[in-house]
């Protein structure tokens, strides 16, 4: 029982306008590689904002008295913290040199997964407005062109609460069931298991993060098989939101 | 660049007094398998605990006072809320099926890692009492009878603060640093990564974990190739302690 990752290079700077889908399949290409029926394809949220022109220009934001404040607490420019503002949906908590938020996404995350990296000076890239639909628009294209069944999670890197470090997250999900929901399965001596729900999506993500990161150059496309993802494959329509825990069960907000 | 995981099989039901090495070095020749210098083994926790004979029998447990209040509040049988308390530091939150605490190895997670799945009724298995000691002793048996340089990690599967699901996760890891310090390094635009820190011990438990859940028998042991990790590797005494956020930066407690 194998899993492989295969970080595909030679994937250019993305710019506005770009199709995500064919800068994949041209790099494939490239390479020699195909796509396969049940292949996952792990894409960074950098290069899906940059593709979609969803870019902050810094200097056309006014930050507000809240963002004035949320500055002064972090250490953050007051554009940074107002950008951070406008991508949330609540600002939850506010430390030495983060703050924390609920983005419009719905995901509790450190500055609303604004990213100053791998843009030029005076723009930041926020997180994609929907990234779902921005890798159902992936997965489509690159099903069409294939003629293969793939999933395509859009991955970010982000703090956890209780650890330090950040890992790969799924931000996006088109077709695959982000949740293992193992209920009613047995373990070895026929007992209920612990663990009901697996966050497969998430590990998906967290395991291409290894590749990703563990590059000199950027390798923003990560392409994972013998994922036995059918397993969790419910619908189409499946999406990042059974990942994100309503705040009504949120014991640490 | 690739990364490949190879869950291992025919590891058989582990009882109290097997050495783990031995069983993984076993199960990897009858699967013609060797060790290579670089690999990575993710272990899961629970067979660590029964080998090492960490098994709760329930019914010796006299529960106190706050166990019965554990109890009465989240349907939880007062040994097992009776198990917890002595398995932790600290209750955090208590909720209608969960009870989150800081267990005594310092990890703020749900049920302090007492696992009733994959052990008799009546039983129940802690966290190996030290597991980063548990981690280098295999890692040193492992290395003495290979002669090749390895990371071993012990993995649970843990929940999340804001996000549905439980994912693999590090708690005991030896051979390698846990977290991969990126500070000072640049982007394709030569600025500072955002992300300067990345918990690559806590990603590889997360892909190992997609593994081990996918396997209708037990695969409680994934090798790990393609991992660059001489990157993180700092010492021989490197353990999961730096993946354990100190109480005075957790702002969610």
């Amino acid at each position: 029982m194998e899993l492989n990752l295969i970080g595909i290079p030679g994937i250019p700077i993305v710019k506005e306008g770009n199709n995500i889908a064919d800068i994949i399949l041209d790099a494939l290409d490239a390479e020699n590689l195909e796509i396969n029926d049940g292949d996952v394809l792990v894409v960074a949220e950098t290069i899906v904002s940059k593709s979609e022109g969803n870019i902050i220009d810094l200097k056309s934001l006014k930050p507000s008295e809240l963002a004035l404040e949320l500055s002064e607490k972090t250490g953050k420019t007051p554009e940074i913290a107002e950008a951070i503002i406008s991508e949330s949906n609540e600002i939850i908590k506010v430390g030495p040199d983060f703050i924390i938020s609920e983005t419009k996404h719905g995901f509790v995350c450190a500055n609303a997964g604004i990213d100053e990296s791998n843009v030029d000076e005076g723009l930041a890239t926020p997180m994609p407005a929907d990234p779902d639909v921005s890798a159902r628009k992936v997965r489509e294209k690159i099903e069409k062109m294939t003629g293969c069944k793939v999933a395509v999670i859009i991955s970010d890197t982000q703090g956890r609460a209780f650890r330090e470090g950040a890992i790969g997250t799924a931000i996006g999900i088109s077709g695959m069931f982000p949740l293992w929901d193992r209920r009613g399965e047995k373990d070895l001596y026929g007992r209920e298991l612990e663990t009901t729900s697996v966050a497969v999506a998430d590990e998906l993500a967290a395991a291409a993060s290894i590749l990703m990161g563990q590059a000199d150059e950027g390798i923003p496309v990560v392409l994972i098989r013998g994922v036995d993802y059918f397993k969790t494959l419910k619908t189409d329509s499946a999406n990042v939101k059974p990942l994100i825990r309503p705040k009504k069960y949120d014991v640490f907000r």
